[in-house]
């Protein structure tokens, strides 16, 4: 392939956009190279464009097409795998300042938003609705709609209410060519053609821009309980977990903590915890009134009768946010300990003890320390391996800790990533989750609708 | 291209499959020829395949791929699309004998199962565990979950727990070139490259065969309470169900009949319903205890505000039963009256009363019966035109009326298929739903996917 004229693409975006959606000063332009995952490649990009509105995204994604340059779709960056990581001399398109909440339809129960409103403030807006857009990942409040929806996050309360592609009714998507393409439909049913959103979730950006979605929202919850819990042996606490799915009763909320977690947020937020305590998990039932007490209950004698050191009920909401806030902290709190590398495996939820245990073992062995910390209902760690990254040997064995990690959540039977995707970081396992067909299935997709191969490319697969 | 070569091919499958998974008798053939629904053209196939295991399938698609043979894959012809129905010279490939459920996984709630066996088996073997499959078509005695797969079928309580594909965790799949993709995961969360299961979904059999699927189970429902209420004017009642969903309360399920509905099913079921009733509604919860009460009260005085005439609790699960066994029968006993086409439009729920009322408008202007049932909950009802097929006047209006209620659909906001799929019947008017650009990347998919087009060809898109 020839290389493309990016000077004469850069004249057309100058000609087409208007001034205040074009960045291409390297200087502005360096805080769009890279989102939060470390040690993943990132490029200068000709340009940033930061769309207003869908007409600047499908100008911009034009122009790329004609001139055959690499398109790199951004939210706003808050991702963890590099999926958003600027490729030299490519066009970044980011959609953070399309941060409009359109519409709320109370009558069907819906929302329809841009894809750089920031996840809690969704789920605020709607809240003043009294309605309810459960998926909540930990960054909540610097992760935007449009990351969620192309990495299909996930969130504390997923154990009760799934994760975003759950919510997905209908999408506007910017194609490889600029077209604009309508999918899905404002009815909580149908079956009319295949379903092309579900198939941009979770792409990571390699099938199209999201310029705005349409989301299912639920009626306003309960007003949660909260329940801690201690244990001198993670291994229990893993297994009162396993216990707990079993036992039938859905928690909204069902988080696991290990030492090196509660360690570091006790430093934090002054949390009280003893300095024996080996893991915590926090549940919640957000069922309200008796059911929510009964939840709760089970949950405690659950609890206790896998050794818990102490259970306590939060009395009021603010203990209880309190502890909510230490555990969303946890990763951004590690970052104070060293280096990071946040991992994201998932495994059947009977398998969190081998987890736990065979994480253990590989921090023994790699003389490393990994804090563990994950939706434990959802059986979704974020084990993070930290390190001293101006030390190489301790980089190499951080690296392979990281890989050891993914390999031991594929062995019991899990995924390489739950909810962060795939991105540059984990290119490589993911054929080892989902083998040679599958790929090529995938590609076949991509091929199909990306033909030139500008919409993120190198992302998810290996160029 | 040139005609296939079909006696080699018939040799072939003779040759690798074992005679009684092969059917080439035209009179054992002929039962395999169509589904349930009306009016669409059928065909002979050159063979049927009775696929006992997912190697056979894949030996018979290979074989197929090798001299470009049409392939109509089949659960157990229940559809009402005619997305099942055979091709001239086609190999149909059914699975209805693969019909066994694999395996039960209590502790990560999943089931793994072939795609022959029926809804209401499925369900009936996982509820020994304690467990729930919830999707429950009307036709759950006689359809299959492979058929259920391809359709996203939904069903009575999708209302409160959505469809076949929010259950769908992983799938085996037979690709048109007769190789065996394992697509998904048996995690509750993932995101490791695109999600091809879901695409499989409602794809009706036109991107590949699917042999085996994990679903995800939720723990048993507690015993509901069911609710029924008349009207003497379904305009009130249809305004009651929106009312119904906008509160927040969510029933586990919320149906509507009409008028000339439940005089069909009263004089099959004797349920005493009253000649002046216009329409019913039937609820229910399975909250259980207290909750459960305290929602089949909100909902009882909702339907008396909306004045009904008369709001019955079921004081029995004999009474409860009747009531829902009425519902489920009620697309069969239509067919007493006459020839049917059943509908299946889904709008958004605050439009039932402009859907209800603009289908009185089309059966008065056709001079036709419509009845009118479906699952108010979800905005999903199927208009049936019941009319005298050996008048040919008649049966021009009534195929004239079957359009034009799915055109109402679409100008309210809705779609042509809410949960029976496009198949024969409904291609023409897909592309008014979904436009033309979506139109031609599920074109390219189909392309990607199915190279040569062998896999239900005509069916969703015309060829």
């Amino acid at each position: 392939m020839n290389e493309p004229d990016r000077s004469a693409a850069l004249a057309a975006l100058r000609q087409t956009l208007p001034d205040r959606s074009l960045l291409t000063d390297p200087d502005l332009m360096e805080s769009y190279r890279i989102d939060r995952a470390m040690f993943c490649e990132s490029g200068m990009p000709l340009a940033v464009v930061r769309a207003r509105e869908t007409a600047e995204v499908s100008a911009a994604m034009k122009i790329a097409h004609e001139f055959r340059i690499p398109v790199v779709p951004q939210g706003v960056r808050s991702g963890l795998a590099g999926a958003a990581n600027a490729i030299d001399g490519c066009i970044v398109i980011t959609v953070e300042a399309m941060d409009e909440v359109l519409h709320i339809d109370e009558a069907n129960r819906y929302v329809v938003t841009q894809p750089g409103v920031l996840n809690a403030n969704l789920a605020r807006t709607v809240a003043e609705h009294d309605l309810f857009y459960p998926p909540d990942p930990s960054s909540k409040e610097f992760c935007s709609i449009g990351g969620n929806l192309s990495t299909n996050s996930g969130g504390l309360c997923c154990v009760k209410y799934g994760v975003t592609t759950d919510y997905v009714l209908a999408l506007e998507v910017v194609l490889a060519d600029g077209q604009v393409l309508r999918t899905g439909r404002t009815t909580v049913k149908g079956v009319a053609g295949y379903d092309l959103a579900r198939l941009f979730v979770g792409a990571e950006g390699t099938l199209g821009i999201i310029t705005e979605a349409t989301l299912r929202l639920r009626a306003a919850a309960e007003k949660p309980r909260t329940l801690a819990a201690t244990f001198t042996d993670a291994n229990q606490a893993a297994s009162a977990v396993s216990t707990i799915v079993k036992s039938g009763v859905v928690p909204s909320l069902l988080e696991f903590m290990d030492r090196t977690s509660v360690k570091v947020v006790n430093d934090e937020f002054q949390l009280g915890f003893d300095e024996t305590v080996d893991a915590v998990i926090l549940a919640q039932s957000d069922s309200g009134g008796a059911p929510g007490d009964a939840e709760i209950e089970e949950i405690a004698r659950i609890l206790r009768d896998a050794d818990a050191t102490d259970v306590i009920i939060a009395d009021s909401a603010q203990e209880a946010d309190a502890l909510l806030a230490a555990r969303r902290e946890v990763l951004t709190a590690f970052e104070t300990l060293g280096t990071t590398m946040v991992d994201d495996v998932c495994v059947p939820r009977n398998r969190l003890a081998d987890l736990i245990d065979g994480i253990a073992k590989i921090a023994v062995d790699k003389d490393l320390t990994i804090g563990v910390v994950g939706h434990a209902g959802d059986g979704n760690f974020h084990p993070t391996v930290v390190f001293d990254n101006s030390d190489d040997d301790e980089s190499r064995r951080a690296h392979e800790a990281f890989d050891e990690v993914m390999m031991l959540g594929l062995q019991l039977g899990g995924t390489i990533t739950g909810e962060h995707g795939v991105g540059l970081l984990k290119r490589g396992p993911l054929e080892s989750e989902v083998g040679e067909l599958s790929l090529s299935i995938q590609r076949a997709i991509k091929q199909a609708i990306d033909p030139d191969g500008i919409l993120n490319p190198g992302k998810v697969f290996d160029r």
